[in-house]
């Protein structure tokens, strides 16, 4: 490595001492996480409230159908906000990129909650999906991590992710405080539909309340994955594979790759695998392969035996405790064990810190990526 | 190229004098969907009669809600049929891939119609939906090209189409009458609910008529296409995009490049591009771009702007007489006039052609690519 001078500037300042943004918003995640929940997730861990929402009795128990409307890394934590709104609350959700949406013509009924999900608040398709639903007279709530922003002020509702200021092109901590508040709000509805599981609620709210304390351990697995990045450093594509919300989480994980590594990444639902992919599994492919969901073990297991097959070169992340992925990959992540119900919250951040050593070893300028902007501000 | 022996065998008598039965089923797109309309398309073109359909009137004006349930190349025909079903008939439409779809815990009414779309009508995954739907009381309606398959057997009805035997691992054929059974289908649940605009109907069937003599027309862009895969036999990352249907579209053909020719090729809604997967676009990567939907011709050609601005090398696929594209992009495929509603089964075309192409020039064995199997029966 070359000797480099030490600056010591307002913006290293910033950085609080990390060598990137994004490192320092990676690492920043358990008190975005805590600064979430609080106040939102009752002490005793009962039940949540959000008293944000000015929503009226009648038309929480009416909602019949959620459009979740959102861009890139924000249209991904809507994959994992689907699942649990329909897991805890019933409801049906459609999820679809708002350059989609907004210019096809979505069948609605008048009792359709709209909710979009946009870092900044300003990401132009989703202000505009934003401004279409209201004029239909549906009601919007916002996600979104900036108060004050166009979101935050022209939706009905808002839902603020407490992370902070996020600098790095590639969203990290936003993306987890997102999954946070559609954690919260699908119990909620759930809890006052009365349709949420005594089990479930349990499980998910146990889960939240230790969530910060996971994220801060998984943050451990660092010098494995740096070590990965180094040995793989001349890798050109790299599959995820995953089924259920391990395929939601590796869809992010392979944008997170390309965005910043250039890697061209690409995630598939593991049993789509051998419905074409599989022809582009060879030697020495990286293959990351999420096998978080206990009762999909044994069938993504089997698909990991396919790429294994082909001699990919096989990346497994299970939870700690784990003896049986190791014997058929040939690395494996361990996260430190929670409920697989909020396991995208706990393994996005291995992908999150692979896609940073990808990006560091190749020499890329992490914190703004080659012709990305932060916000997308126009359509 | 090396001088080969002539000999004529059973095999290459049933390929009909093309190379590869790839290629002859490609061509025999113009009968196959002739068949698949026949009898079903009235022939003064005002109607839709699915006589094989055992559906009661109650039945028919219940559906309250439809699941499309597939794999692979099927499951991209699922995309186009819900754009279909829910302009014409007004019922919201989900569409699942089979092997996600069965194991998780989908929200259905007592009036769901669950479709399943399966070539062969053993695919396994999909085969195992259909059950699981049935034992949940639900009808199932199955699209399959095999008369006697495990899912034309099982399913409580069915919908062949005629698309003939296909014996190359890559579905061609298959697709495009799963298109045409597909419109077909929501053509007829709009006429018989209701919900079917005249203008629409109008458009709709008579294109849908004229479809042979388009996918015959289209057939003529072969040369152009065989030059590109010739011009762009080192690629190895190739992008396709579209907006609407040309995104669904846009699917069908990363997967057939990647499936025969073995190029990491990818899909993108091309209003999502700039949300990360633009970084990858960079001097030279052939980027394919349709722009075949009128209504958002403006905002795709504002897309192509943006990655022939990173010196991509642009194929576009826009409609005969449009003289706009070529302006933006480095070589045009033009298609035979016909409705951007069913843009789809005449954009494929070229694709198709483009990943024959690109496969034959590698030497890749078109008709049996590695790793994959025609029928995929297992998990």
């Amino acid at each position: 490595k070359d000797v480099y001078k030490v600056t010591w500037d307002a913006v290293s300042a910033e950085r609080g001492g990390f060598e990137h943004f994004m490192l320092k918003e990676i690492h920043e995640q358990p008190r975005a996480i805590t600064d979430t929940l609080r106040g939102r997730l009752a002490e005793d861990l009962s039940s949540v409230h959000l008293n944000e929402l000015s929503w009226t009795e009648d038309f929480l128990q009416s909602i019949d159908r959620i459009h979740i409307v959102a861009c890139g890394t924000s249209w991904h934590a809507g994959l994992v906000g689907k699942a649990a709104i329909e897991r805890f609350a019933k409801i049906p959700v459609e999820v679809e990129v708002a350059s989609e949406y907004r210019y096809r013509d979505p069948l609605y009924s008048p009792n359709t909650l709209v909710i979009v999900i946009t870092q900044s608040g300003e990401t132009a398709d989703t202000l505009a999906a934003l401004r279409d639903s209201k004029q239909k007279g549906l009601r919007v709530l916002a996600i979104t991590n900036v108060v004050g922003s166009s979101a935050a002020r022209e939706a009905d509702d808002v839902l603020i992710t407490w992370a902070g200021p996020e600098i790095a092109v590639a969203s990290t901590k936003a993306y987890t405080t997102q999954l946070v508040a559609l954690y919260l709000l699908a119990v909620y509805l759930g809890q006052e539909r009365g349709t949420l599981a005594e089990a479930d609620r349990n499980e998910v709210l146990n889960a939240l309340a230790k969530l910060p304390t996971v994220a801060e351990k998984v943050l451990d697995s660092a010098p494995l994955i740096e070590k990965f990045a180094l040995d793989y450093q001349d890798a050109r594509d790299t599959f995820f594979i995953g089924r259920g919300l391990d395929h939601a989480v590796s869809l992010e994980g392979a944008l997170k790759l390309k965005e910043i590594s250039y890697i061209h990444a690409e995630s598939y639902a593991a049993g789509e695998l051998k419905h074409g992919t599989l022809a582009l599994i060879t030697e020495g492919v990286p293959v990351i392969a999420l096998a978080t969901q206990t009762e999909l073990y044994e069938k993504t297991l089997s698909n990991i035996k396919e790429v294994k097959a082909r001699d990919a070169f096989v990346l497994g992340v299970t939870w700690a405790g784990d003896e049986e992925l190791q014997k058929s990959v040939d690395e494996v992540i361990y996260l430190p064990k929670t409920s697989p119900l909020v396991a995208p919250i706990a393994a996005v951040v291995p992908l999150q810190l692979l896609a940073y050593y990808a990006a560091v070893v190749r020499g890329n300028d992490v914190d703004k990526p080659r012709n990305l902007a932060k916000s997308v501000t126009v359509e």
